[in-house]
């Protein structure tokens, strides 16, 4: 056995012993096997038939792919739709979409911050975030969950004239809402850049799902720059980011992710333009997937989420794996995170509400979701 | 005017300055309104009815997105069949997605290797490597375009128990092959992992378009790890990862872009897939674009191309520009590369051969591309 296979195997032992080995499990259908209560696709637009026959139209269109990068001849005229009406339905003034939500971080972060600056990251951003600024050059200072203090404090007393603060405005694992409007008074006051992540706001949060950012009234802010993704309550793939015309067109030219990469496939555009104009046209979707989010906060007995996230904090890592595995059996699919993928190494169950579950499905969701929990927590 | 917004305005006044502000320019409709010889859409399988057909079946079975991460409920039956026809076709034991190619690159560099490990890469390497490289925390050595004797020595010197190897097989501007099996050879004798990236390869160059892993005789040699894309040869959008089952194992548990990305969208996979069917079905679509390749080349009085990506050196960027400028004009959109965007400092224009263009349509290409570079070229 070579040393790099050896090197494999002993990675494979180390995760198979802490219990961490994580194994892919193929949905055989389109129908859920379980019902999921783990994806995010939370307005139920993925599988919406306005939603497929936008991604089915790009398609039949514009081909199976863009063919190039969006600055050579990858550039449609649906990508130009698509950004018109992300930016007009939120209120920023210009909007960039790349072709992963993940992209659109990795873009807007490097793209805005490099060698001799300051990024002010809160501890629970999303992975890409964090990647993100590994490729800034830029210093990084990590501050706790929410703290104010410290972004402020951190900004005040930097020796870098520019700086960028990193959150989320709902939290993917936490599910709680970054205090946005105080962030961009804060970033306004000592001249910093407010970088809002609304991965898992739009469509679930602020005025008719627009976001929180938005919901701050600071669309249009000029020191606010908002990224977010068309793989949630999109149901399709992809990612953008919102700002003014200045900041699209610097990224244009400058953000690696995108100048490098090939524009996003017809039909993902496609998709998520039709998605958002159900969200647009529909706003009681909003208020539907809020309704069963907070059904399934009062069946945990956890105070109501920020938006289609609910985070149930466990006593125990072994507690969280046997509420999940309560939940499978029952045919509930929840998410189960445990240290380390936590930063704070509290374990949670992590589910997610969709605005399309049937009332049978409510009530079988939080009846399977009270009884896991009793039994894990009596169990432990 | 803020602190930001003047930055941003003074990076614009610097690109404008230089000539080199890129701008967007949206195709208005699926007809292409030059004869594209930029996109690397290089077996003209993006607009082919049956990679359409591919995507609209996907999406109407399995919806517009794949709902959550691949680790979580976003693992389709649909992904599972993808990867087990692109290990078959291109001979690897084993084939994990990507939702980018970009991110394919990120997942594999930075999945095997870390701080403490040695990254010797090519100069020439997509900035999806790059990047890579400097997320991954590796020590990284920058050898010469092909220099093997630089990368035997840094990897006969080092005091990292570990190292990989990053080239391309096919580079992506200048359109010449790697000696894998040279490398590969090198790789083993000093026991470190070769990282070779296809997109350019796939459908173009080797057996049957298999690529010039497969060429060298090295698929599912275990030192050898692929990576490659869905959005060229393949004409949609995604990536992978060739290799054995514990490198695929090993990438699913630490490859942060995969496991903290959406899944795949469906279309996606689905053209990709039938665009594999055809290219395995079709191995006359490799001969054809390396035909149109070759006379392209003929045209340009530059020796015949690895595979479908011409590079024509120029004496500076002035006559680059007017060179593209001449093809434009007359209806063929070529790309142009010029500093800061090429490593080297040397000017070119980069043509893509397509197997589906026509014989008038190659008539017309080459005798444009021929008058444009005599142009150029006397006018200097």
């Amino acid at each position: 056995m070579s040393r790099f296979s050896d090197r494999l195997a002993a990675a494979a032992r180390a995760r198979e012993a802490a219990g961490l080995t994580r194994r892919l499990v193929a949905r055989s259908g389109a129908g859920e096997d379980l019902l999921d209560l783990a994806g995010n696709d939370y307005l139920g637009l993925a599988g919406d038939p306005r939603v497929i026959e936008g991604a089915v139209r790009a398609a039949q269109t514009w081909g199976g792919g863009a063919r190039a990068s969006r600055l050579v001849t990858g550039t449609l005229a649906l990508h130009a739709e698509l950004e018109a009406e992300l930016a007009a339905f939120t209120g920023h003034p210009s909007a960039l979409a790349f072709s992963t939500g993940y992209h659109a971080n990795l873009g807007a972060v490097t793209g805005l911050a490099g060698r001799g600056d300051l990024i002010v990251s809160d501890a629970h951003v999303h992975a890409s975030m964090v990647d993100a600024c590994r490729l800034s050059r830029a210093r990084v200072a990590i501050t706790g969950h929410h703290d104010l203090e410290a972004v402020e404090a951190t900004l005040a007393t930097r020796a870098e004239a520019h700086a960028l603060v990193l959150v989320e405005s709902v939290y993917s694992v936490l599910g709680d809402a970054a205090p946005v409007a105080e962030l961009a008074e804060i970033c306004a006051r000592h001249e910093a850049v407010l970088v809002v992540d609304e991965a898992h706001a739009l469509g679930t949060a602020g005025p008719g799902g627009r976001g929180l950012v938005a919901g701050a009234g600071l669309s249009g802010a000029e020191h606010v720059v908002v990224t977010g993704t068309l793989s949630k309550s999109l149901g399709s793939q992809g990612g953008f980011v919102l700002g003014s015309a200045a900041v699209r067109e610097h990224l244009v030219n400058v953000a690696r992710p995108f100048v490098y990469d090939t524009g996003l496939a017809p039909a993902a555009a496609g998709a998520a333009l039709a998605a958002l104009r159900v969200l647009r046209d529909e706003p009681e979707r909003v208020d539907a997937v809020r309704h069963v989010a907070a059904s399934l906060a009062l069946a945990a007995s956890t105070p109501e989420p920020a938006a289609a996230v609910l985070s149930v904090a466990m006593p125990s890592a072994a507690a969280a794996v046997a509420a999940a595995q309560v939940c499978a059996e029952a045919g509930l699919r929840v998410g189960c995170f445990r240290p380390p993928s936590v930063p704070d190494g509290i374990s949670r169950l992590r589910l997610t509400a969709r605005a399309t579950l049937t009332d049978a499905e409510l009530a079988t969701a939080t009846g399977t979701l009270t009884r896991a929990l009793t039994t894990a927590l009596a169990a432990r």
